[in-house]
C-alpha cells in the first residue's frame, strides 16, 4: 500500500506528494479515506494561511470531514475490525482534563484536531485514528453520509445547546452548509415551525426543499415584522444564527420569545458586536455558543440511518481525488451556488 | 339550545336526561361538544363504579377528551371567539398553590377534572370551560384529532418525563391506547429504535404500523434476551412500562442501560411491586413516574398540525352520541380490539 | 383604622394623604404595614418620575418591599389567619398565560406590580393583597428581615440562574444592595471562592465582612489579571454582573471559565453593549439574564430562618414613616454610604 | 525506600509482607501513604471474603480512601510535583467508552477500582496512581481529610443527584459513614430543614451537631407521622436512604413530597424490595440511585478548605499501620460505635 497525501503549499496553490503510511499504536485502526467533505474552515486556510492564533507553516494536508474503510488494526482494537466502513471524529482530547472527565471533551485545551494547525488533515488515502473516535456505519449509511456527519455534528450541537423540542418554533439565520444542517437537526427534534432567514433565493429554496416552514428573503422583507407577523407576535422559542453576520447577531433579540434561546453559531468578522442587552434581560432571554460538538457521532449515525435525517441532500457537487485543487478553487469562485462539496478518494 | 347528557346510572348502566345550559363565568367559554374519546378511565367507572378512593355517586357523567366548537363568550374572555373549534384540557387547577406556580399544575391538590368524582364529564351537548383551558385547533386539525389530544399529552409527557431525544433506543411495554400515544411521541422526538413489547399481535402489528422498530410477542419470545441481542447487549436508554403488569414493570430494570431512565405510566393493579433496586443501583438507574400531563395542549396541536404525529390512526372505532352505551359495552367486551373508541356527539 | 400614605408629588417631592382601607375580595388578606425597604427603583421614580416606558403620572404611592401583620382576611382565605405575620410578594400575575403556567410567572405580561406604574405601592398604613403572594413569617425572623427577602430574592434569583453550585468560584461585579444578597446567595449555595469587584472602598470591605473570600478594586487593580491569577488561569465557573456598567458587562466575557456562565442583573444605562461573542464562543459560554425572580418567596424565607443566610446585614439605615421623604434625599445624596434604607412605617 | 503492605489472607486474618516498590508509568506519580479510611466495603471483604461477584482470591490488599505525599514524578507529570500533598480518587477508567465521554465515567464498565478484586487497595507504604486521578490538597486541608474525600463524595453525588438545594427539606435514612456525609453535603448545598432517621440514639446525637435540623429514632417514634408533622403534612423535596433497609426503602414513598425525589444510596440485604409505585406515581416521584461518584473530589476539597463542610468530625477511631488488623476486629465488634476508622500508615 501506498500512501499519497494532497498539500496546500501556500495559499491558494496545491500539490500531492507521497507519504509514509501511518504506523498504528495499539488502540489505532488504518482506515482506506473514501469521502472528504471540504469545510468553510478548510477553504479559509486555503485562501488565507490561517485562522485567528492557528498559522499553516509549510505545506499543509487539509480536510477533517471524513469516511473510509478499516483495513488494518492495532493490537488492541476491540470494537472494530478489517473491512468495516467509519466516520472519524476529527479532535483527538487527552481524556485527563476536567473538562474531558465532565463530558464537555469539545472544550479540552489539549484537543488535536485534523487540519488544525499543526495537526495535518484527512486529504490523502490513509490516515490513521483512535478506535474510540472512529464510528462504524451500518450497512444503510454511506461513506458520503459518512463523511457529513462531521458537519451534521454541529447542527446537532446548535439544536441541542438550544434545546430544541417537539413543537417549537424556531428561526434560523443562514443557510450554509451549517445553517441547513441546523435546520435538519431542529427538525429531526421536532420543532414544527422553522423559519429561515438569508438573502440568496437558491438557498432558501433549498431550505424549504430540506423542511423549512417558512422562508424570508432578507433583502425583500423586513425580517423582525416578518418572523412578528408568523409567530403571532410571541417570537420564536430558540433562535439560531448560523450567519455570523453582525446585523443577524443584533436581530436575534428582537425575535426571541420571553423566556427564549439565542444560540451562536456562526463566527462574526469582528470579535465585538453591539447587543441590546437591556432587551435581553426584559424578556429574560438567554445567549449560548457552541464550540464545535461532543458525543453526537452515535447520534448522527442513528439519525442518518433511521431516516429521521437525510443529510446526503445537501451535497451539491462532487470532484476526485485528482480534482482536489480544482474543488477548492471552485468553491472559492462559487461560494453562494455551493452548498457542500465532497472529493472522493479512491 | 338545549342540553342533553348521557349518565351513567349504577354500573354497567346509562340513561339519557336533560340538563340545563352551563351558565358562564366572566371568563369561561361555551362549547358545542362535537367528538368525545372512551378512555380506559371512563370504562372502569362504567364497570366498577369507582377508582381508588374516587367513588361515583348518584348518576354521573363521564368523558374527559374532547373537542367542539365555541358557541358562546364570556364577557372577558380575549382568545377565543364563537366559531373556533377547540380541544379541552380537562384539568382546572387553582392556579395559587406551589405546584400552580412552580409550572408542575398537574400536582396541584385542587384540581377539578372532567368525569373524576364529583366533577361531571363531557358526554353532553354543550358544557362550558375556562378560556385558558381551551386550546384553538388549526384548520387542518379535525375535532377528531382534538379529541385524542387529552391521550396524546399522557404519551408527551411520558416521553418529555423519560427524556426521549434524537438518537435515542426506546422500550415500550403495551399497546393499549396509552403505549401507542407514547411510541408516536418517542418517535417525534426522534428516537431512532422503538422496541415494543405486548402479547397481542394484533396490536404488535399497529405498533410497527405507527413507527415501532422492532416488536415483541411476550407470549412468543424471552423479552430480556430479545432486548439484549436488539440493543448489543447494551439496554434501551428510556424504558416505558404502559402495561401496568407486575412483570413488565420488573422488567424495566433488565432491560434498561447503565445510567438510563425507566418511566412508569401504567397503573399496576396491586399497589406494591417486588422490585431489584440493587440492579438498578448497579445501573445508577433512575424509576420517574408520570401522572397525567402539563404544558403539552399546545405541543400535541403543533405536533398534529405541523405532521410530526397522526394520531387520527389510533382511532379504531366510532359511535354516536344514541348508542354512548352500546359503545361502552362493545369497549368492556373488546378489550383487545379496541385502541380507541370516539362518540360523535352533533 | 385608618390609613395613611405617602405620594411622590412630581419629582424630588412627597405629601402625606389619608387614602381609603382597602376592600377585602374574597382571597385577600389586609396587612398592616410594618416595613418598607427602599429600592433603586423607587427612587429613580422619584428624581426622574419614569423608567423607561413606566411613566408616573399624578400623585404615586412608592415602595414594594414590605412586612407586616395580617389584621384582617377575606372570606376564603385558608391558610392566613390574623396575626400572622407576612412578607408580600409584588407581582400579582394572570395564572392563565403560557408563561404562569409553565412555572415563569415573573414573564406573565399582565403582571400588576407594586410602585410600577400604574400601580400603587407599599408606603402605606395598610395594604390589601391576594393571601397567596403573602408568605408567613416564622418566629425567628423579623418584619425587618421580611422586608428585605424582596431584593434577597433577586440574588437568589441570580445564583439560580447561574446554577451557582457547592464548591463554585464565582466573580461578582457591584456591590450595591443585590450585589450583595447575590453574594449572599451564592455563598449559601455553597460556593467556596467568591471574588467581588468594585470600585468603592467600603463597599468591599462589606462584601468581605459578608463572605467574598476576595476583593478586587477596579480603580487598584487589573480585574481581569487578578481574577486570573486568583483562578489559576482558569476564569470563574459564574460570573454575575449587578454593577451594569459597560466595562463590566464587557468584563465578564474575559473572567468567565470555558464553559461557563455569564448572568446580567444590573440595567446598563444604554441599551446596547459592544460585547465580544468570538471569545464567548471560543469557550462555549453564556449569557444568561434575569427578570425579577420567581418562586423564591420561600427559599428566601427557609434560608433567613435556618442561619444560611443573615440579610439584616445589609441594612445601612433606617427611617421612621414620617420622614419617609428625607430618607428618599438622604439615599439620593449618600448613594454609595447607603446599602440598604428602610421605613418602620407603624 | 521500602514497601510493605498488609494484606487480608482468607477472612477476619491479616499479614504483613514486603511488596517491590512501583515502577511509574510517564504519567503516574508515586505516593506515600499517609492515612487510610476504613471502608464499609473493605470490613465486608475481610469478613466474607466477597461483595457479590467480586470475590478475594489469596492474599488480597484493602483500603481505597487514602491521602499522601507526592515522593516521585513520572515524565510526563505536568501538574503535581514532589512534596505535594494528594488525595487518591479509587478508580482509574478507560477515558474512551460512551459513558467516560459523556462525563459519566463512574459507569464506565472497564473500572479499575483500588481493593476491588483483582486490583489491590491502599493499605501500604507506597503505591503508584495516575496523576490526572490525584488531586492536591491545599495547606488547610489534613491528610486526614484527604482520606475522607471518597466517602464524602458519595454524599455529595447522592446529594447531587437528589438535586438537593438552598431551602429544601430533606430527609437522611441511616447515620452510618455516608449518612452522616450525606447529612454534612445536604447542608453545605443550603438544605434548611434536613430530618435524620435512624435506631441508634448515639448516632442520632452525632447527626444533631452535624447539623440535623431535626432526628427521629424508628424505635420510639412513628417515622411517617413525626415526618409528616415536621413538614406540614407535605413531606420532603428529597429523601435519600442510606440505610439499605428493606423498611426504610418502603418508608421513603411515604414521607417525600408531591413531585418528589428519593435516592436510594444504601444496599439492600435482598435484591429485591416491594415498593408501592401507585403511590409514587400519585405523587410523580422519582427514584434515583447512585453509583459511587464522579467528578465531585474537586469540589469535596474546595468544600472542606473553604470550611463549608467539617468533613473530620466523622472519624471516631484512629489506628496505627501496625495495627490495622486490630482496627478491623474493633470495627467489626462495635459496628454502632464506629462511624469513621483510619490508620495512620506513616
Amino acid at each position: 500500500m501506498e500512501n499519497r497525501a494532497v498539500f496546500m503549499q501556500g495559499t491558494n496553490n496545491m500539490t500531492f506528494k507521497d507519504v509514509e503510511m501511518p504506523k498504528l499504536s495499539e488502540k489505532d485502526v488504518l482506515i482506506k479515506v473514501d469521502t472528504v467533505g471540504i469545510c468553510g474552515s478548510d477553504v479559509h486556510y486555503y485562501q488565507h494561511g490561517r485562522i485567528g492564533d492557528f498559522i499553516v507553516n509549510g505545506d499543509f494536508i487539509l480536510g477533517h470531514e471524513c469516511a473510509g474503510e478499516v483495513v488494518e488494526v492495532g493490537s488492541e482494537v476491540k470494537n472494530l475490525a478489517v473491512g468495516d466502513r467509519v466516520c472519524l471524529e476529527p479532535g483527538k482530547t487527552c481524556g485527563k482534563c476536567e473538562f474531558c472527565k465532565e463530558g464537555k471533551y469539545n472544550l479540552c485545551p489539549d484537543v488535536e484536531f485534523f487540519a488544525t494547525p499543526p495537526y495535518h488533515g484527512v486529504l490523502q488515502n490513509y490516515v490513521k485514528h483512535p478506535e474510540d473516535m472512529c464510528f462504524k456505519l451500518p450497512d444503510n449509511v454511506s461513506n458520503m453520509e459518512g463523511a457529513l456527519v462531521e458537519p451534521l455534528a454541529v447542527g446537532l450541537h446548535a439544536a441541542s445547546i438550544g434545546e430544541v423540542k417537539l413543537g417549537d418554533t424556531v428561526v434560523i439565520f443562514g443557510t450554509g452548509c451549517i445553517g441547513l444542517v441546523t435546520l435538519l437537526s431542529c427538525k429531526a427534534r421536532g420543532a414544527s415551525n422553522i423559519i429561515v432567514v438569508d438573502v440568496l433565493e437558491n438557498r432558501l429554496k433549498m431550505a424549504e426543499k430540506l423542511g423549512a416552514t417558512s422562508v424570508i428573503n432578507a433583502k425583500e422583507k423586513n425580517v423582525i415584522k416578518e418572523i412578528e407577523s408568523l409567530t403571532d407576535g410571541k417570537g420564536a422559542n430558540v433562535v439560531i444564527d448560523t450567519a455570523g453576520a453582525e446585523a443577524t447577531v443584533k436581530q436575534t433579540v428582537d425575535v426571541v420569545k420571553r423566556g427564549g434561546v439565542i444560540v451562536l453559531v456562526g463566527m462574526t468578522p469582528k470579535d465585538e458586536v453591539s447587543f441590546n442587552f437591556m432587551k435581553l434581560m426584559g424578556k429574560e432571554g438567554e445567549v449560548r455558543t457552541i464550540f464545535r460538538y461532543r458525543n453526537l457521532y452515535p447520534v448522527a449515525i442513528n439519525a442518518i440511518a433511521s431516516g429521521s435525517i437525510n443529510v446526503k441532500q445537501i451535497v451539491s457537487h462532487e470532484f476526485d481525488f485528482e480534482h482536489t485543487k480544482e474543488a477548492f478553487d471552485f468553491v472559492v469562485n462559487n461560494a453562494s451556488e455551493v452548498v457542500k462539496a465532497v472529493i472522493k478518494i479512491n
